[in-house]
């Protein structure tokens, strides 16, 4: 068994989560054991300097330089932090696997140049991990997708397919963070069976609302949003602006086009709002993107479904997502995989693939031209 | 024998240089033959979006996301024509080492949201290079050494020392790129012998002047200087202006301190200069600031010199360099490694090391902690 290490920062800049794996193989089947996790919330400071440098008003260069060092220690102290808390030696692990922070992600066709680029940007320099911790760092899983013409997302089927695939049982799996994805594995598929795209907005809508009407970072339970009713006119003009959740997958998104911008656009016609009305709103187009996209782009009966990020924790997005869906909706808990650590456990498993050379996007979904090795190994001394 | 491409574009912005060298070792001595190299010159259109992206105007976090893509698909194009100019297939290649393009190097110590940050950055993602060529791809070799204290800089003493060290003469190893550097190998020196590091201005300066007065990215032979006489006033300016030359070593500099600020700061004084003497005057200064580094931080006699870069073919310098010092100043040509191909040969040897998972920053030239494997490999499938 190798102990490997996952570590991420969401698209929500809430918190850095750090899983510790134990990774088995035999005969091409691997097996994932769970051995502890933890979660660190970011210090307001460090997710302010993230929101500015991510949103493009001050976001120089500069910023982006030192952004990318700063994240690295950040998620450098924290994992040995955790190993302290995990009571484990660094000796003992075999590689971490970094996502880093997304800070830009632009997986369209742009000539520039005379030369057609797609790009992303995760910061957090696996370099910088690697040679603080001392262990063998696998970073920057996304760019090789997108260099072969994918959205270098979802990467999350891949650990959806190797860990929750039935042979009795369609499994819808939802994971809602700061934007939403999906995943539909059929009974008995094999992996080009896989359905999985980005949905839309996540919590990341909401969450502009919160910290907007509230001060808070999130709308936790989602108990302001109880509070208020769902505004119809509000919900029609969401759907009128929103291009996204109309478009065919292969697709990703993100800030980029969910953000403040987006969200102000439909608020100034209904100056009148209410705190309690506007985030119920939000938080019910939040499943109907989910939903609405389930049934157009996946369109058969799931018999299982579970959710996991964030938005497991807020009942309201659950209850809501229970009543689009018409059958219960869990949160995930599978074999130790859960809705808090799942997105952890992914770049654990993906650094692993990395270091065997094994190709780890799933092409159909990604939307790339083929297979590809994804991330970059950052070796300790 | 393992047939390694080097790639690098400079601070200067002008070229990118592919090398192909055949790497050889026994008993831990490498031996490099050089098997080809070509220059490809930037298209203006790319050189302006990249100067515009590292000035900070119009730094934003989407270009500094789009260049890092648009680098590496330039740099794969390249090296895709290099092969058919050398009518070798990717399958011979064992590996690529890329330095990509610097846009920003911050080596010095700043608090941030209460965590120390130095920092570098350089863009061409190597995944993207990996990917499209289909040959695995080292790249960014300096942030391992930034991320334990070091300046990232200068790496090349580390070929200096494997390729140039000689048992019967001190040499002095100039390359005046953007930015100047130097090694001084005393004869029968060990690595730890050493001494390096960034002298200051390069071509920098004077390319700027160029591009003010002439309208050319350089003063090609230092034919326009050469019209021109040493104005006394500017020329002590300079000196009064630039703190960087009297900075004891480890030390590097970059763009972010020798650029159009520093530039209009001395020239605002003195606007009657005429273009001829105010290039010949920072074409002195730029060779001075070589010598006087030597004459301050290495102090022996060096038995000879030679000068590698785009500052070689500038007959200018090369003469200013050789009244300075007292002797011939040849352009370097050792071995097959040349003026021209140095730097490229630099990151072919450096991607060697990384797979072999050999340390090549040498700590007491850098200023960092420790030894540490430089550089992140992505692995083509």
């Amino acid at each position: 068994m190798k102990k490997v290490i996952g570590i991420l920062s969401g698209t929500s800049v809430d918190s850095v989560d750090i899983v510790l794996t134990g990774i088995k193989e035999r005969k091409n089947k691997i097996k994932i054991d769970i051995l502890g996790y933890k979660e660190y919330r970011f210090e307001q400071s460090i997710k302010d300097f993230i929101m500015q440098t991510s949103s493009g008003r001050e976001s120089g260069v500069e910023n982006v330089c030192k952004l990318n060092f700063l994240i690295g220690r950040y998620f450098a102290d924290k994992i040995i932090d955790f190993l302290q808390y995990m009571k484990i030696s660094s000796k003992e692990i075999y590689l971490i696997g970094s996502h880093g922070q997304t800070v830009y992600h632009f997986p369209e066709d742009e000539k520039i140049c005379n030369i057609s680029v797609k790009s992303t940007l995760q910061l957090g320099d696996p370099s910088v991990i690697a040679n603080i911790t001392g262990i063998t760092t696998v970073g920057d899983f996304r760019t090789a997708d997108v260099a072969v013409g994918g959205n270098g997302a979802p990467l999350v089927p891949y650990l959806d397919f190797v860990m929750f695939g039935s042979n009795t049982k369609n499994r819808l799996l939802i994971n809602i963070g700061g934007i939403s994805n999906l995943t539909y594995i059929r009974k008995k598929a094999n992996i080009d069976g896989l359905i999985a795209f980005d949905t839309g907005p996540g919590n990341m809508l909401i969450d502009y609302l919160s910290m907007k009407y509230l001060s808070l970072p999130f709308d936790k339970n989602g108990a302001t949003a109880y509070k208020g009713i769902l505004n119809e006119s509000i919900f029609s003009k969401i759907l009128e602006n929103d291009k996204y959740i109309f478009s065919s997958p292969p697709k990703s998104t993100g800030r980029e086009y969910y953000n403040e911008i987006f969200l102000d656009e439909i608020l100034r016609k209904f100056p009148k709002v209410g705190k309690y009305d506007a985030l119920r709103t939000f938080t019910e187009y939040t499943c109907f993107a989910i939903y609405y996209n389930f049934v157009k782009y996946v369109g058969e009966d799931a018999d299982e479904i579970y959710v996991s990020g964030g938005g497991a924790e807020n009942n309201l997005i659950m209850e809501t997502l229970s009543t689009y869906f018409e059958k219960p909706v869990r949160k995930l808990d599978i074999g130790g995989i859960n809705s808090s650590n799942k997105e952890a456990v992914l770049f654990a498993l993906l650094a692993y693939q990395t270091i065997k050379r094994v190709p780890a996007n799933i092409k159909k979904i990604t939307g790339a031209e083929k297979e590809v090795i994804l991330g970059k190994v950052c070796y300790a001394n």
